[in-house]
């Protein structure tokens, strides 16, 4: 089914970067729109440049289709300059995260220098709860808190989480950036098959330049480094021009 | 070997609530001071009452004889009142948190109401460092900072904390007092066998009140609930009366 077939309805989720709608006659999907908004420290500090709902979008989309051929993913087909039709899930409370390099709030947690290499990647969740910032959780947290049903779940997303992170230390290499870390979101389809879903974008991500380790990711933003628009629109131009004939 | 064989050497280590001392002839020993101190929030608050190191290390003593029935302790005799001696062992970083209730920081940090019992006991590590707080921390996190040599390990105080939880409950219900959490620090001997060490005391325990649910720990210091003396005397009468002759 191409992109003009769907028609978008009514507004149902308001996020800190995107809106989500119904889809006309199309239960089964969401609409996202990327905005051009940005926050960091849990909404605390907030910001938006022109261009970016656009940028992250066009990030997003490719990074998916990439993606798609080692997982699921929600993803179905972009529409216009910010929006996309994806799969609708139930999603998980958690955020999975995943580490190549300490950075931010976690090296400082462990008293680490940022930029310390790990043996192995660190796979971390995250309660997904504004109101409670976020918090850090062990696996057995996240069973307390139902995030999921089970162990096997936890592994799963575990597993799911490293495989992303093995595609994307390759989707990165080879355009000239290191990835640090991430954060991905899962969710449920009917059947209970584990989708990933959300958004993979300098938003979500740390990217540092693989020769001068220079930030090319919201730490720009959360840190007044400057450039901020010009640095997300250098990682789309980097991620389009070698992989925009390849998805 | 009885307590008078036992000479106090220098002071080598200053704990927020103990001294460490080398026991003269003896370094496979250390001599452990009970101070009248008490801190919370990571020692930003302060305060002190007589007879405090006496009543702690009186409990402390009374459980670890309890629990060497059931499991390696660093404990071996008393001295006067505010001392023991123990084993040497190499302590690990790590604090091991078992909860059979949800309370304090873990409950807010999860949003759920102080008070909720779980399904399961829950076993938490956090990495013992003054410096950073004492961060909650994952396995992996502590594989990472090299608090143990492997996952095996970990396992092993896992296991070891429920031990420990099953045996303490026992021991309080016997006394009308609700075991909700505790913390507890382990140590290699020099064959790297696990041993429990550290104390174990309404200092590092939470201790309600079976009938009234009345906070018979260090929650009344740290909450200024008062009466923090008669309470924690009114914990060493309680087990020494019940638990007194039978250890």
């Amino acid at each position: 089914m191409n992109s003009e077939s769907y028609q978008r309805a009514e507004l149902f989720y308001e996020g800190k970067a995107k809106n989500l709608y119904n889809v006309k006659n199309h239960p089964e999907l969401v609409w996202q729109e990327f905005r051009n908004s940005l926050t960091a420290f849990n909404a605390q500090k907030k910001g938006e440049f022109t261009g970016k709902g656009s940028i992250n979008r066009d990030i997003t989309s490719i990074i998916f289709r990439y993606l798609s051929k080692s997982l699921k993913t929600h993803f179905i087909v972009d529409i216009g300059e910010t929006e996309m039709v994806t799969q609708r899930l139930s999603m998980l409370k958690l955020e999975v995260v995943v580490r190549n390099v300490l950075a931010g709030s976690t090296a400082k947690k462990l008293g680490i220098e940022e930029g310390a290499s790990l043996d192995r990647p660190l796979v971390e969740f995250y309660y997904k709860e504004d109101a409670l910032a976020d918090p850090f959780i062990s696996d057995d947290q996240a069973l307390l808190l139902k995030t999921v049903r089970n162990q096997g779940e936890l592994e799963q997303l575990k597993k799911m989480g490293l495989k992303v992170n093995q595609e994307l230390l390759k989707f990165f290499s080879e355009i000239g950036i290191k990835l640090i870390d991430f954060k991905i979101e899962f969710g449920m389809n009917s059947t209970r098959e584990i989708i990933l879903a959300d958004e993979i974008s300098p938003d979500s991500c740390r990217l540092w330049d693989q020769k001068t380790n220079e930030k090319m990711d919201k730490d720009r933003f959360r840190r007044d480094l400057g450039q901020v628009q010009e640095t997300y629109e250098l990682v789309r131009e980097k991620i389009l021009n070698h992989w925009g004939s390849k998805v």
